[in-house]
């Protein structure tokens, strides 16, 4: 699977969050694709980078509820009408859509009553329905929020979270995020000798087993917090 | 009150509806304020526009589900944290938020299952939550479908009603239809003598009946369209 990162940040080297996301895609076979830092917007070039892939993110911090300017401009040349839907053309047809978005406010603040007063969900329409008009297939937006406020080890389960939202094989399933962990993890322990390389499929089975099951126990409380709620 | 439209149009000069629209706009005492025609933004100048009006419209086609990126650029610069909500700040606070967009797409288009999908409502909402933000109060859309296919009749209906949401006193209420009508219209009658300026408050009051007749029964053929439907 092919995975272009379409990255818009209008000063992407003075964000802590944008470079630490660059090195852990950099870590993986995908293309990192940094808008504001394109010399000019080369129409056609654009647009044969977006068919050559098979899962296209757009990555941005939140400015007003929505993208960059940086991207809208993107946006508004390279994804010309004819590209997307015009002359039954469906250069993009099936390929997946996801969006990275990060924001310095707390998640909570983005509900109705909240500060913010809208979802991320809500504020993503408007890009989830170009994916819509392409008949692209939709991903779960992968929302960072406050990534100033992470401790290294909620760092490192970003990084990875991270990773595989750009190359794990949608949907998210227990076998596909098996497929991916070793997958990825046979590639970064390829340098270890045989016994460490049995040891470390363990470690990483143990480390599958334990993330579902924390998962599994977050749902339970969740659904406990909820009827508290109601 | 003063109106102040904030204009974002790539290439304003060939677009037929927004040179209607500003025709419109100059018969009215409003700030024209087209953004994509600044030689610079100075942010200083641009925040004290806003604060002087009391009503803030913006105006665009819409692309790609959102205004054009010149929009979001002037958005991205000039309403800075500090100066919407920032430090206590409340510059906006209670001053009227509206938005014109223009489509060259059937209204019928911007639904679920239609062909785009979303509801203009819902693009529209990264804007609103701007101006909740700033405590500002939220006016309806006022969206222009297919500006080239409207009969010169539709054309200047669309055009008192264009007027009517620049300059009008919300909420859209009968007597403040009526206060805007003899207001705008004595203003373009008062070259008239005596005897035709009151015909022409007999004709307007006429006028304003009939849209309302009209209008009602509107709201009853769609009930009944409605009901066909269900």
């Amino acid at each position: 699977m092919k995975t272009l990162v379409v990255v818009s940040h209008p000063e992407i080297n003075n964000s802590q969050t944008q470079q630490f996301l660059m090195q852990g895609a950099k870590m993986l076979d995908v293309v990192w694709h940094h808008v504001e830092g394109l010399e000019k917007i080369d129409v056609n070039k654009e647009q044969k980078l977006l068919m050559e892939a098979d899962r296209i993110i757009f990555q941005f911090p939140l400015y007003w509820y929505a993208a960059p300017a940086g991207l809208k401009d993107w946006e508004d040349k390279v994804l010309t009408r004819n590209f997307i839907y015009g002359d039954g053309n469906d250069n993009l047809m099936d390929k997946e859509f996801g969006i990275v978005v990060t924001t310095g406010m707390p998640l909570k603040d983005f509900q109705r009553g909240g500060s913010e007063n809208i979802t991320i969900d809500q504020m993503m329409a408007p890009l989830r329905a170009i994916a819509d008009r392409a008949k692209m297939r939709v991903l779960p937006v992968f929302t960072i929020a406050q990534f100033q406020y992470l401790k290294e080890n909620q760092q490192m389960q970003l990084l990875i979270d991270y990773q595989r939202y750009l190359t794990q094989k949608y949907p998210n399933s227990l076998k596909h995020r098996q497929e991916w962990f070793i997958r990825e993890f046979s590639d970064r322990f390829k340098n270890f000798d045989e016994t460490n390389y049995s040891e470390c499929e363990t470690i990483l089975d143990t480390f599958i087993q334990q993330k579902e099951d924390l998962e599994q126990l977050r749902s339970t409380i969740d659904l406990i917090k909820q009827g508290e709620e109601d």
